[in-house]
């Protein structure tokens, strides 16, 4: 950060949690509490998650920074053209948000913890050399849900495996084959792949689908008892079971 | 929970994060600081490390209740006879704060995420028919230490193993080679083992090792340039690079 040292502001990223407002850390909410500019992404004509969770702790006569990601009918979702245009959209804001960082903080809203598959990182990469960044770290969306589930997902010496949904099927049957734990996320559409992937790996009754986790719409369901409409805020959970250490290795 | 529904109490077990006691959420500080009853595991002689986090929380005239691990210098650690010792002290304090949890709630501070390779686990394993339980999740010790690291642990598909540092060492380079992002925790004593497969897995250079994240003895360092001398709070971050979404895998 030595490089950053005349810049009188900071980039304070602050990590929001799984959902419920209460969750967010002390840290984090005084940051936003003490906000004069706040910064989330959103959809066009959404109020944005990371806002309406933030909702409470807004200081009036703060100015809000509302990043909309750009939407267009004409390009297909994944094409060039499209990465060409959310990359300009991160351009674009990253100089908006460095310009005032120079003088004052800016805090940026992220849900879950800013590191851990964060929509922060886009920024994070362009204004590292640029300003003064301090990251809050959250509690994660995956905790939120195997919170909900009851029990927990990881003990004595399991080893947890955290997978994308996106990844193809016979990947995540071995990956769910070698591992004691295992949370799927971004589960969403793709969610009839997956429960095909934890039945072929033979762990259909070990798994939980968690929609929602700590928010007001939360809900628990058995992956294999789940309909096949999902929304994007789910996640799988299969809990370890408490592995022993293999005899002689914890010398 | 509807079995416990006569009960006047709960056992609500406050995850209390990283260590730095401002990462504490607000439900959890509330909980605390509302807390009649706390409870909180310790070695014998110490102030007790979840104690310490929660230190300017507990409100004063609240009756603490110290859980101090048995120590005995005849028998063995990890023997059939210590096993039984540390099971006895676990179903003595279930015991008694199922007793207490009948008529007032009951805190049990718990350093990170109860449900993720927590100490709570013992009583919830003893409580959970015998008493209502609400568990509030805590930023992870590993979330603390990849933030510290000071970039995102895993971004785009990355898929992230968590590891036990007891697990053996061609285990750990087998399963480092395996993943994008990866978190070997229990690392302790565990470092030379862990290098070594770290080592192995070709991934030395990408390697960092994270003692007491968030907290005032905070230390990063390369893993291939950290001493042999390494303290039980001790994590290795290796990052994910942002993978992409195998062809077609998200249709």
């Amino acid at each position: 950060m030595s490089g950053q040292d005349h810049l009188a502001g900071r980039v304070i990223c602050a990590g929001l949690g799984p959902g419920a407002p209460d969750l967010i850390s002390l840290r984090a909410a005084r940051a936003i509490g003490n906000a004069r500019h706040i910064a989330f992404f959103r959809k066009k004509g959404r109020a944005g998650r990371a806002r309406t969770i933030a909702e409470g702790l807004i200081p009036q006569g703060s100015t809000e920074h509302a990043m909309e990601y750009p939407v267009t009918t004409e390009l297909p979702f994944g094409s060039d053209e499209y990465r060409g245009l959310l990359a300009r959209f991160y351009d674009d804001w990253a100089d908006r948000i460095a310009t005032l960082a120079r003088s004052e903080d800016v805090v940026v809203l992220c849900e879950g913890d800013p590191f851990f598959y964060g929509s922060f990182m886009h920024l994070h990469l362009r204004l590292q050399t640029r300003a003064r960044i301090e990251v809050i770290p959250g509690i994660t969306g995956m905790s939120g849900c195997w919170t909900a589930t009851g029990r927990p997902v990881t003990w004595g010496d399991d080893v947890l495996t955290v997978l994308p949904g996106t990844l193809e099927q016979a990947e995540l049957t071995r990956r769910l084959r070698d591992c004691d734990a295992a949370v799927i996320m971004k589960t969403g559409r793709n969610l009839s792949r997956i429960r095909a992937a934890v039945i072929g790996a033979g762990r259909i009754a070990d798994a939980w689908l968690c929609i929602e986790g700590t928010m007001p719409g939360q809900r628990i369901a058995r992956l294999g008892d789940a309909g096949d409409d999902c929304p994007y805020f789910a996640t799988v959970i299969l809990h370890g079971n408490g592995r022993r250490p293999l005899a002689g290795a914890a010398e």
